[in-house]
């Protein structure tokens, strides 16, 4: 069983699961790209994962064959198991708790070489609208406190097959950066009767100064204090807390390959991340959240500075990328 | 000049330093190691630095030239410059403040090839007395609050040049990850009458589950809830809130010569980063902390986990980890 725990000094959790890298020399091999025949998301291929947990299946073919459009299935290399303990325990000055919860692949679609910007718009949807479906499932769980959605695309930003896929992790927590931002968003709330976020794209929108994209539904900018360069962030323009209360696919999909086409031809097959943020539990009173997406290009290696700081150094105004973003002509 | 930058929402502060990487081409190339010829840390090549701020030459020669042991210059990319204005400024929801500092390079050796943990104990003296000799003078300067010295060392930890080198920044505020470490100590401190530190130190000794290595001044040991695969820190033994106080070159030369040969005999060539961690000013109320060593291998990347939560997965446990650092023969 993983385990989380937590730093007993700046109180940081951390997820320990060892079995995925044993040994040392596991760091130095180098996981070769697979193809089709080989890739174990592939149509085909469906006995190399471990037995899906959901799929769409417009034909109604049986579970873990051929004939889907997205499938989700537990990662083979789990952070986090499915388990009902979840107390912690102390021990001197340390505290931990058994790692329990889900940690699942979500297969964009059975075509092994097209990235998620690329796909139709009915298959963006799928992928987008499965999102919903997990989160809403996993939701019920009363041991899941939160549900991340989250992309590792290219090695450099973490992953270890091409065929495209994003991964949900499912935490007997809430993690530290949505805590501060729900704690954030509620402050403001208090204080002004309105939403952080929405004032946010109010703010860009008057500054105009890093405001990449819009939609009837969505608008992209570059936050005012990125972490990377051409960091981008997508959200709901009007208020909505939770993506899987309100989302609309298709202008999301659109905002989406919009996005992401931009930051390509700025940035050639540059590695990437996204991080989904959305209210932990909207039954209850986390109304003043705003959903949104991070789009995170992976063109720089974080070091010393930021490891030894919290803080992070960009070399990269987000001024400057968004005026390049802007400038893209799709 | 630089900016310092905080996220309206959750207050973590972002360096922007736009000099260095403006076209996003720039994120492209590939720097190409240097020699000795062309390397501008090699002796003979002083004028491709900008002018030292500091070096060690014990036969007196002219600043600039040949015949320094270890040498600080500015960093030619500097993510902070000095000045003289340091108030934030407001506009909207967000806050900002010149990026006023010191970035430096310290160059530990004249020689291109040889490590840090591989140069004579008079040189790594020389090396670590020069860490005390910048932070001493910078504190003396009313609008730095920290001085961070850190190592990137191999391009996936962030170098971009071969010959034995650390960074310092001077910052104007006390970073976030230093603010908790502080508060923590304090709390700790007001509860028990105990520095957290020392506590940690018998908690280890006690468990010895985690400990790798220790000298007659110095305890080296992977911490419970590491970020990262093999992460090991260095304290000082007895209590000491201060790096640039109550350092003991040669124990502190010797045990980092012993973890680093440890490390890489387990993870050979790995890139790695460290972080030293001190009193901001130790003249104050700080007396509580207890400076240390964060050595990071990085022989895996950080993803979309971490950037979306701020907790960390890591696949090796600190027990693994030690045990194995603890059997290398040196």
């Amino acid at each position: 069983m993983p385990e989380l725990r937590k730093d007993p000094i700046i109180d940081r959790w951390v997820v320990l699961a060892s079995a995925r890298k044993s040994r040392p020399t596991d760091f130095l091999s180098t996981e070769t790209e697979t193809d089709s025949r080989t890739c174990p998301f592939c149509p085909g291929n469906e006995d190399n994962t471990p037995p899906e947990v959901f799929a769409l299946r417009p034909d109604s073919s049986s579970p873990n064959t051929d004939g889907w459009t997205v499938r989700v299935v537990p990662n083979k290399f789990a952070g986090l198991e499915s388990g009902e303990i979840i107390e912690a325990t102390n021990q001197g000055l340390y505290q931990s708790m058994p790692g329990v919860g889900f940690h699942e692949v979500i297969i964009e679609s059975p075509d092994h070489r097209i990235a998620l910007e690329n796909l139709s718009s009915a298959q963006m949807t799928a992928c987008f609208s499965t999102f919903k479906q997990r989160i809403l499932t996993l939701q019920q769980n009363p041991i899941i406190q939160y549900v991340l959605i989250f992309k590792n695309h290219g090695r450099a930003a973490g992953a270890t097959l091409s065929h495209g896929h994003c991964q949900l992790i499912a935490l007997p927590l809430v993690p530290e950066l949505l805590q501060r931002e729900i704690k954030a968003s509620r402050h403001h709330h208090q204080n002004t009767g309105r939403c952080l976020y929405c004032d946010l794209i109010q703010e860009e929108k008057q500054q105009n100064l890093r405001w990449v994209s819009e939609n009837d539904a969505f608008v992209a900018f570059c936050p005012y204090a990125p972490r990377f360069p051409y960091e981008t962030w997508i959200l709901p323009k009007t208020h909505q807390a939770a993506y899987e209360k309100e989302i609309d696919y298709t202008a999301f999909s659109s905002i989406y390959k919009d996005v992401l086409l931009r930051i390509q031809t700025i940035l050639p097959m540059a590695p990437h991340n996204f991080v989904l943020h959305t209210a932990p539990d909207p039954n209850k009173d986390n109304f003043y959240y705003h959903w949104h997406l991070e789009i995170l290009p992976k063109v720089t290696q974080l070091a010393g500075f930021e490891f030894g700081t919290g803080a992070f150094l960009n070399h990269t105004s987000p001024e400057d990328a968004a005026e390049l973003l802007r400038q893209v002509q799709l």
